[in-house]
């Protein structure tokens, strides 16, 4: 990811700290995970030797880092100051060292429960809390530098869907595996840094929402279901576009055409205020309508950023209104076991004009050659 | 990776259930990370949706999962039952049921925090563990398919040492970046799966040991040192080997002629019985003996299986006993900072005839033409 101005992060320790008052936490600890670029620009390496920013209420963060990884920090003394810790050292015991007498610590969300198995043995009455408590509502709404690299990323996805529907990627004969490679090369040499998932499902197997992409060979007459995404300047790609090889059956026409609705039903229910499941039901409504309800097994979406997933989830239960900055999934599906599925998806960013799609590629399910 | 027989996990969690009784385990739980394929042949996604296997000490063990991922699931009866989670259900809640009375809870090394503080909520008095508490005892020590595994992923890496010390790999005039992306492809090509990491160091980069392979242009008359490995079958490789582009000057030569004598006496330490830290001390003797001792900044070697690093490692401090079917790495390093830095690395399994290494790429600093 690009590093940005020191400001950015100032300004942002600044806000996560009013956060932290707020809600009554009095140091952060943040590893391997997305809260520790977001705050530093820096990415935990996913080792055994435990990087750790402590942020405590007042006073200076630190960042704990092996020796080693040392010389791959950019400092930044108006964010945090750096301490090494060598081979030899426990870094556990310095950790419980810095946080000192915090009684409320929230935790990074993907830290690995190693540490913080660790921790606990050093400080048994310490309140844990998640880091998402304090970064939720820094980095669920994202400034228009971000959306601007979500949107880049976001078109990039979407030259690699227009590669699909023209038919330039091919399909028929080709194994599933072999497809979702390709679009992973596409998405790299579209300007991603990486590939997150290449979801590739034919016929049957695009009724696993969740289908790896394996030895199973496209063949004529079928649907093909692609999800897929990378990461770009650090932010997140996702998309979904299905294309069926030859003339499509009436039964899978007739789903696809409600699914179309559901997703421009989501889309457009993404105003600033309404709640997150609002989202949810909008699509979900126009599904149940047709009878389809019971194919419709997962929610609707996920909020994008420097995950993949994150907060705010398009799902039943969530009642947290809608905010501008806020970015997340319509991905609507339908998957009738055993023998198809389809899904429909693109990322939308919330505004004050309204929602504001980020992928433009063909919604329809494009007829490919066999 | 490839599911082995049903047998063999029954038998795993036969000896995992042996090791929870004898050291006061109550349940052990695994989500993300290697403890749960090693035990299931089931990979977690690594995603906020969880999947948990629970393993008490007495009575089935049980796999909660989300729906959307129950299908990518090879149910196995005689190790554990799935229990689906949907996606307006809170798993949490579930898994606290599933515990049940359980009071010593052992976690898997590399779940994600979040749900561990989402436990600790409703758990509070629970005493928590690493897995490695239970499981490290296991996966440790290999057995004769794991190590056929591991001997198959070190030729691989092998071959790829091969192409370095050849010239195929070109890297003058290439940036660190471009020869990585070249190893990597390299490592696919010979059969690993996945590219874990392929470190290219050239000139004074070289002296940070965890360099991240960069937009710097490699020239004649410079050392490269690179460090590489992936995973096949689910076991990974790592190899480092350095070469010199041109005539080596004396400073670098005779620094290297100590690393490699390091590297020898490390590798030939391992023998059963010897604690850990002894294959450390005699790499490190020799080094420390030639004077180069403040520029050797890290310990000697890590564990490697499942995981690129794992248990046993070799660093002072660590009285483990080597074992029949320790595999670990064996990786010396001489780093002048601003200068040049190097490393030689190979992998080796403990066996009752004595160490047994996995890497035979020729040891010396090779020149390679400019």
């Amino acid at each position: 990811m690009k590093l940005a101005a020191e400001s950015v992060y100032v300004d942002r320790l600044a806000r996560v700290r009013k956060e932290m008052s707020a809600r009554g936490v009095d140091s952060l600890i943040l590893s391997v995970g997305h809260d520790l670029p977001y705050l530093t620009g820096y990415q935990a390496m996913p080792l055994e030797r435990l990087t750790l920013l402590v942020v405590p209420r007042e006073g200076d963060a630190t960042m704990l880092i092996p020796r080693l990884e040392a010389p791959r920090v950019v400092e930044m003394p108006s964010v945090f100051s750096l301490l090494p810790w060598n081979e030899t050292d426990d870094p556990i015991a310095i950790a419980h060292r810095v946080l000192g007498s915090a009684t409320t610590v929230a935790v990074g969300d993907r830290m690995w429960s190693r540490f913080l198995v660790d921790l606990i043995a050093h400080r048994p009455s310490t309140v844990w809390a998640r880091s998402v408590t304090v970064m939720e509502p820094l980095r669920s709404r994202k400034d228009a530098a971000e959306i601007a690299v979500l949107a880049a990323a976001g078109a990039a996805a979407d030259r690699v869907a227009a590669q699909l529907h023209s038919g330039e990627i091919r399909l028929v004969g080709r194994t599933e595996a072999d497809v979702s490679a390709d679009i992973g090369a596409r998405l790299i040499a579209e300007g991603h840094d990486k590939v997150n998932f290449a979801i590739v499902a034919a016929g049957e197997n695009a009724a696993s929402p969740h289908h790896h992409a394996g030895s199973r060979v496209i063949r004529g007459g079928e649907i093909v279901l692609c999800d897929f995404g990378g990461t770009m300047d650090g932010y997140c790609s996702d998309i979904t576009r299905c294309v069926h090889i030859g003339e499509v059956p009436a039964d899978i026409a007739e789903a696809y055409a409600v699914l179309h609705e559901a997703q421009s039903a989501g889309v457009r229910a993404g105003t600033i205020g309404t709640p997150c499941e609002g989202v949810d039901a909008a699509a979900r409504s126009v599904i149940d309508a047709a009878g389809y309800g019971e194919w419709f097994v997962h929610r609707t979406g996920h909020g994008i950023g420097m995950e993949e997933h994150e907060d705010p989830y398009m799902v039943r239960g969530n009642a947290t209104p809608i905010e501008p900055g806020h970015a997340y999934s319509v991905e609507p599906g339908i998957y009738i076991p055993g023998k198809w599925g389809m899904r429909l998806e693109d990322i939308v960013v919330a505004t004050t004009d309204g929602p504001r799609a980020l992928n433009a590629a063909n919604h329809d399910l494009v007829v490919v050659a066999g």
